[in-house]
């Protein structure tokens, strides 16, 4: 049976909410409740029926017309069947909030194996289990049972969350930072919907402007990877990782488990265009820096900002270079026109210190944004009630550039300036940090696509090692000094990603036709030290004409550290699959 | 002439505004305005006179009685001679805002040599030049030009800060997480009064509990680190110190220069006992997560917290661990409690996932309490009305333990439960990260200063080697392995921390008296490296008996390897002076 669009999970023409009660305490009850501005029609259900409730989803369609969604407040062990019914009554989706199926163990595993049972019988799609649900405020759809969502504001950013918890904490904050939220969605157990599959459906979905993604399980590596770089190309996504250290007992509780590296999926994402960042704040930051206008791909953006105060500009400029963000000197004569407005004593080659808070800051920001070597400008300010910071940017009158504002001051203050800044378009963030934040996911935003676009090569060779995702996480790694070149070479083996192949190059600047035939020979032992016996032979093939995507790689690699002279070290990631070998993540340091 | 107290900074008997005007718009009349609540008087000095106004400090004192300390609002030609009038009128301090001083460069130098002689001739103390000034909320002395911060609280935490701009963005940051100021203070050029000595002076203020320092430049390396070792022993300091980048050219511009390094600054202050942070904002954090209970100095505390939604909780325990700090499984008597609580779908070996704020969160946080190996215990929730999280804390009865809470949600639910976290006396903080921040904060308080305790080798030995302080920055390293011993040893020298050594012993475990004798050889060579011609001579003084404490720090480095296994390099950096050799840091890895 082939799944429904998700359409019917984030546009229902009617909801039910099975296993309603008369009891306003309960889980249903609150449910309704949240739901209670849906244009569309939301009854409970519940079998023995009751005030306002019917006793099954059909009886309800008949009384009320097609209900596309179901969200089931039943435990475990009844939900299978429940689904069944609603689809037989016409149901294409749902949402199941409760827990207790596989993340649950033991005993749960069964509910869960009947769960997918019904899934795989009737096609319906299901959200969860095990998540506090999803909403759209500006449909007025809020499938979620934490009452205070109702306070959240319509907006451009839509997170996708692995956690019900992050998705609303994340939300909350974009709300502090003045934001909206167009859909958030807490995936939960993802049995079924998956944060990849939400993130292609937001890529389609032209009122989402940028993509938060918080991600603890990745459930298809490769699948996730496509999905970054075809929404990359048309909107930003910001993604936050969990599993830097080891929390695979607390995960296996939560949504399933970490089944891959933290490093590689941050490596892949990154790769695939997104703007990988460290926090919650973070993703939420980047998220806001970037609802303004776009830096287009390159190599290295330039950056330059204006600050109202010295201190908080060297904490801004100390963490943009520590993020490897550049701020380049700025041209003598936008230095010279700016050291026309401003005393002697300040710094202004970039950033541009104005001392404090002056008048002439409009003028200051119009001349350093002239400065054609910039391709972001930001400003920070501790702002008073006479200063609005993103007012002094539209009246520089500077549009050709990406722009950003970030201010300090008493929290009125603030809130006064973040409704200004929405109705100018201006992306606002609080606190110096913050700036160096937004600036960096602006430039990283830029630099990840230059990347996704310059270094997608496709496989050429089809080749037999398809199924190698079957043996699970080893690894080896071994470094090789051989004729002065220093080689790096590492393999994994895991059920995400499927085996990849780490190939790093040093400083000696060995030509490529002389580190190409190590660097295949280590890879092809390491491969097979991953590998299972039985797959020693699959990978044999991978000796002979396969090879040629490697080939690319490794000429493409050396030929990068021909070019830049100050690079010391390349290196590639490189996934071995069914439809060939395709780069997942290439560097420079 | 001896230098004054800061109490006339800090607690004036009357203050007068030098540079005041009838023109509302100038600085002299914002400062007037700002300090109008003051319960001493406030008066305007303007030589032509005018409307409420005094034409001298004299004239003022006749009038209005004892005036102790005096703000410049003169330009900085007419600084110097105006603080020589106002101290023969018995001022003996003063707060200068403006800047072109030496930070302006060329002609500029002239003022601050004409200012340096001033505070020479008359003892005055100068806080500043290029400042925003100081505020006491509590005392109603709000030297500051900036009108706003009359909306700031008294509070138990002092701010430090090396940039007036960062003081205000720290303390509206405080604000935001419902906290007051004791003193806010902005130290600027740091021509006399600096962050060191004020924080000398704070030490015994009882009102501040707690003292964030932002530094940008250490005047004088081994008195600040006495001042936060005395401090630490009274009440936590947290640091942040700018310059992990180069931005030497920008820091010359405002404050005068970065002269150290940034790595070994914040190994002196953690050494010292201070809570080292990354950011303005861990640095907040950090300060309101310690208006608590400390942690006793010990080696490792154990941390562990209790979670209503399981997403958040796994970024704060992997931030946890990635910053170091143990989450220990609970005691089986302890997770088997709790297991007759929550289901058993949940984690709760620790972190304790409660899966959703429940009725039973304050009977869990009591049992979790109850773990006799735990030094901290924190809690995050996504609240909602009917939940207060310190108020579970309350309720629990846990007063044996540090506590800390964090919460997420809307905003005007996050305002009520700071009023109230504040009342109970329980810190709060906001947003998953924040819980991590503010546990490690408290695990670090109490690890630096177990380090602090444990580490303080005084110098035994006086050797000549006094004067090293002339020679500015070089530094060299060598890496020499001999006999199988690894051995790290480099020496830096600069005019801050003046000449250091560090030596790295490899975890090859080799007897103390083999590696001695090999680190000593080492050791010279870089010193003899790094000096001048001239100073060799007296480098050789330390070949002899003078190297005992040096002695002793190898013997117990070499000890500390062999009584911990798993470490793998222990560390120490030694600095040489007139009063000896002392450990400025040491660590194990």
């Amino acid at each position: 049976m082939s799944s429904h669009s998700l359409d019917s999970l984030f546009k229902p023409r009617g909801i039910a909410v099975i296993g309603a009660s008369e009891n306003p305490d309960k889980l249903g009850s609150i449910m309704i409740r949240s739901l209670s501005n849906f244009p569309g029609p939301v009854v409970g259900i519940n079998p023995k029926g009751g005030e306002g409730l019917h006793t099954s989803v059909a009886e309800a369609v008949e009384a009320v017309g097609p209900i596309d969604l179901v969200i089931s407040c039943v435990p475990a062990p009844a939900t299978a069947n429940a689904l069944r019914e609603a689809s037989k009554a016409g149901a294409t989706s749902s949402l199941i909030c409760s827990g207790g199926f596989a993340e649950a163990g033991g005993e749960f595993d069964k509910y869960e194996a009947e769960l997918q049972a019904a899934i795989d019988e009737t096609g319906i799609r299901v959200l969860g289990p095990n998540t506090s649900g999803f909403f759209l405020p500006g449909e007025d759809l809020l499938a979620c049972f934490v009452p205070s969502v109702k306070l959240l504001k319509p907006g451009k950013i839509s997170v996708i969350s692995s956690s019900g918890g992050v998705n609303l904490a994340s939300c909350y904050s974009l709300a502090r930072l003045g934001q909206g939220v167009r859909l958030g969605v807490g995936i939960g157990g993802a049995i079924n919907v998956t944060a990849t599959e939400v993130l292609e459906y937001l890529t389609e979905d032209e009122a989402t402007e940028v993509v938060a993604l918080h991600i603890e399980k990745v459930e298809d590596g490769p699948r996730l990877r496509a999905a970054v770089e075809a929404a990359t190309r048309k909107k930003p996504v910001v993604a936050l990782v969990i599993g830097r250290t080891d929390i695979k007992e607390f995960a296996r509780r939560h949504t399933g488990s970490l089944d891959t590296s933290w490093e590689l999926t941050r490596s892949v994402l990154r790769n695939a265009g997104a703007v990988v960042v460290d926090t919650e704040q973070e993703m939420v930051e980047s998220a806001v820096a970037l609802t303004g206008k776009r830096i287009p791909p390159k190599k290295n953006p330039q950056a330059s900002f204006v600050t109202g105060q010295a201190g908080p500009g060297m904490i801004i400029a100390d963490r943009l270079q520590t993020d490897g963000v550049d701020l380049p000197y700025l041209d003598s004569s936008i230095v010279d026109a700016i050291g026309e407005i401003l005393p002697p004593m300040t710094h202004f080659k970039n950033p541009v210190d104005t001392g404090r808070p002056a008048p002439g800051l409009r003028k200051i920001i119009e001349i350093t944004a002239r400065d054609e070597q910039l391709d972001v400008l930001g400003a920070f300010a501790i702002v008073e009630e006479t200063l609005n910071l993103t007012t002094e940017f539209v009246e520089s009158g500077v549009t050709h550039l990406p722009v950003l504002a970030s201010v300090d001051g008493p929290s009125e203050t603030i809130s006064k300036a973040m409704e200004i800044a929405n109705q100018q378009g201006i992306p606002l963030l609080v606190g110096p940090t913050s700036l160096a934040v937004g600036i960096r996911a602006l430039v990283e935003d830029s630099r990840a696509r230059y990347a996704a676009e310059l270094e997608r090569i496709e496989g050429v060779a089809a080749t037999d090692s398809a199924n190698l995702a079957t043996s699970s996480g080893a690894s080896a790694g071994t470094t090789t000094p051989a004729d002065g070149v220093t080689l790096i070479a590492e393999a994994r083996h895991d059920d995400i990603f499927r085996t990849t192949v780490s190939l790093r190059l040093g400083a000696n600047r060995t030509p490529a036709e002389h580190a190409t035939p190590v660097f295949k020979g280590l890879a092809q032992r390491l491969i097979t030290a991953v590998a299972d016996a039985d797959e020693i032979n699959r990978f044999g093939a991978l000796s002979e004409a396969n090879w040629q995507p490697v080939d690319q790689v490794l000429a493409s690699l050396a030929k990068t550290l021909e070019e830049n002279p100050q690079t010391e070290q390349v290196s590639a990631t490189l996934q071995v699959s069914k439809n060939g070998v395709i780069v997942l993540d290439s560097s420079l340091s």
